[in-house]
């Protein structure tokens, strides 16, 4: 399990976007890339009617950043297209990051302007990491922050993510880690498994039904393999059907059925029924098929005892990105802004606190500039920055994944009740610029 | 460039869900796993309110497919989780795809219900590779679907692809990958530009204007590395001042300027007046910051000389995924279907021919099932599927991918002007089941 995940030791330099290593080039020709300063990471808002964001991917980005170099391989292609001179060849080819990287921990939660990752280096050193950086953050956060509401709806019942399919397939495996982070129990991806150390799961699809030249045959062929233990499907033919087969076959020690279609709430009520007359009390009922948070929340009442989710999860239920935007705060020590009417930004370098009530209710975010005066932090208080990397290098102990679920896990909890509705609404807790 | 592009040699195989292992090793068991057997992907319907779909993504199946092997770090790990049992294990350490494949073309279109491609084998040999050909279609179909729409409102002019820092860092490379397919100029991924031969392209963003102490030193430094067929930004302070600068710096060869938000509709046609005014009459201008179909569409009596797209199409314009399922179709020559009420399908292999006017215009996708009569062929139609893997070989001289934007560019000509059309409606043709 982990975090930072052992890198994987292929070159991440070139998921970068061509105009990086082109600013770099002008900016070593003026000698103005070694220029001291601050890049930050923030989102000017948060998804339409979105009460909060969960911060996700910043192990992933960790790792990405070990791994961003420049060997000849990237050199030569860089060479053979022309991207940039030979100058800026030599200076890339020596590159490693050797800046500093303060942010949120994974599993912290975000809101409009919360200074989410603060990338200190010279000029050079930092512009290059943007697309990387934005690229795993945006994925990863909005992923957390859409299956957190889903855990939330499911209120303790266990989800298992199976999206895997409905997204790329190196996205499918970061989504599956980024929704375990958000409180899933479980995932279909194998490549998660293994990365991660995240349990998987799985028994049959329809596909394993249909092979047999009856249900009876493939329950049997399941049940003698895997177990009476297992999880039937038996939505295939006649639910009703089935599941007398299921029980027939498996007898009352049967571990679950699974139902992938249909109106599953009142599927499950009258599988319930039907489970207990026939005397399988303990077998549970899991319920599929495009599920999202809200249709998690509607299901509360009914006797399901665990979800499959899979494409609102892994497309971040309607927001399949975080916005996070990756900008130059600070230059020589001073705070610059882009000052168009538009997209505006506020400069230098910030620090931010989240202020509680005693009772441990969040009441604010509070962020506050270098140079301006600190906000007074009561005991209920806590600042929202760790140390991440140091001179280069990943700073040691750094927060598994195990701890980002348990942080997340506390962090819902503050929120004022509000917060946690699934309806739109405006921020669980403003953000408040000292 | 390439389709089949270079296989990259690292494993693919445990981008599968954890099921299609378990329906194998109770298939090995009880002797179904030889069974021959089809699969086809289809999608049911077409993202809510779109005309057509864009089928991409069957490059990388292929090479993904031929990297889908067993090697000591899959087994171990599958062994170590208990996955399957050591007959499983055996099986799959020898396990090289045998079958065949065919399907529609790369840049060909689909509608619901086209069998977009037709996997046969024993049952084993084809269920394994469910996930990872469903995560390849489902996301670079997704990404070409939105892309092509794009395209066609730009109306000829170019669209460079540059929303990476958007998504997973590479599914990235594979939307710039489908964006290009679907009619982009160009993308900012260096990835892509490695991989896929795409070019790609870049100069700076607002962080490099921010570095310097004026604009003008942003600007001269900019020229003096990249001559003055560059382009500059010209919206980090004001637009109006930024332009005279930019000409005063570059002079009337400026290649372009850049405006990267506010209303640039309107910002252009101030931008063109103020260029033609101060003799820069060929300088371009460049337009980006959250556009999508629609916005390049309102901009089509505009200035405007190309587009920066980013979010909307690495997100599928509100369509992150395409909705494809691979369901089992065929088993020992006899057709196979899911019969409960949801989510029907209809068994047997499939074939697919498009029927068009003499005038070429497209008038329906007719798709009938081994056995029953084939339809007429008239002069004007062709058959959609092509061979793609033989006995487990991908085939020789498959189209590449710049025969795959040329194949949709005439595609996308045939279709009825209707069909064309951003706005919610039926699909273009309808599909018709003999």
């Amino acid at each position: 399990m982990g975090f930072p995940e052992a890198a994987t030791g292929a070159s991440t330099a070139l998921l970068t976007d061509h105009y990086e290593l082109t600013m770099l080039a002008s900016a070593l020709s003026d000698r103005t890339a070694d220029r001291p300063c601050v890049f930050e990471v923030f989102a000017r808002r948060l998804p339409d009617g979105r009460r909060y964001g969960v911060v996700a991917g910043t192990g992933r980005v960790l790792d990405a950043i070990a791994d961003f170099r420049f060997t000849d391989a990237e050199l030569s292609q860089l060479e053979a297209t022309a991207v940039v001179d030979d100058a800026t060849l030599s200076w890339l080819a020596d590159y490693s990051f050797s800046g500093n990287i303060d942010g949120y921990a994974e599993g912290e939660l975000y809101f409009p302007g919360s200074p989410i990752l603060t990338v200190t280096g010279g000029f050079g050193d930092a512009v290059v990491l943007e697309t990387l950086i934005l690229s795993i953050l945006n994925h990863d956060s909005a992923i957390a922050s859409a299956a957190a509401r889903m855990s939330g709806a499911a209120h303790g019942r266990p989800i298992i993510e199976m999206g895997g399919r409905r997204t790329h397939e190196w996205a499918a495996v970061a989504a599956a880690r980024a929704s375990y982070l958000a409180g899933f129990a479980t995932t279909s991806n194998l490549e998660a498994g293994r990365r991660y150390g995240i349990p998987t799961r799985g028994t049959v699809a329809h596909a394993f039904m249909l092979l047999h030249d009856s249900e009876e045959e493939a329950f049997r062929a399941q049940v003698d393999k895997m177990g009476a233990d297992t999880t039937l499907l038996v939505d295939t033919y006649d639910i009703t059907k089935g599941i007398e087969t299921a029980v027939r076959v498996a007898g009352t020690e049967l571990g679950a059925i699974r139902i992938d279609s249909g109106d599953v709430g009142p599927l499950a009520r009258k599988a319930r029924e039907q489970l207990d007359s026939l005397g399988a009390e303990d077998t549970r009922i899991v319920v599929s098929g495009d599920l999202d948070e809200h249709a998690i929340a509607a299901l509360r009442a009914e006797p399901v005892d665990a979800y499959g989710v899979g494409t609102s999860v892994v497309t971040g239920s309607g927001a399949p990105t975080a916005g996070m935007v990756y900008k130059l705060v600070e230059v020589d020590g001073r705070p610059v802004a882009k000052r168009s009417a538009h997209k505006e930004s506020r400069g230098g370098r910030k620090s931010a606190l989240r202020r509680h009530r005693e009772t441990g209710t969040a009441v604010e975010e509070v962020i506050w500039t270098d140079g301006s005066v600190v906000p007074e932090r009561g005991p209920n208080d806590h600042e929202l920055q760790i140390p991440l990397v140091r001179d280069g290098r990943t700073v040691d102990d750094l927060p598994t994944l195990d701890d980002a679920r348990q942080r997340l896990r506390r962090a819902l909890v503050s929120l004022p009740w509000e917060g946690l509705k699934l309806s739109h609404g405006e921020p669980a807790i403003p953000t408040v610029f000292v």
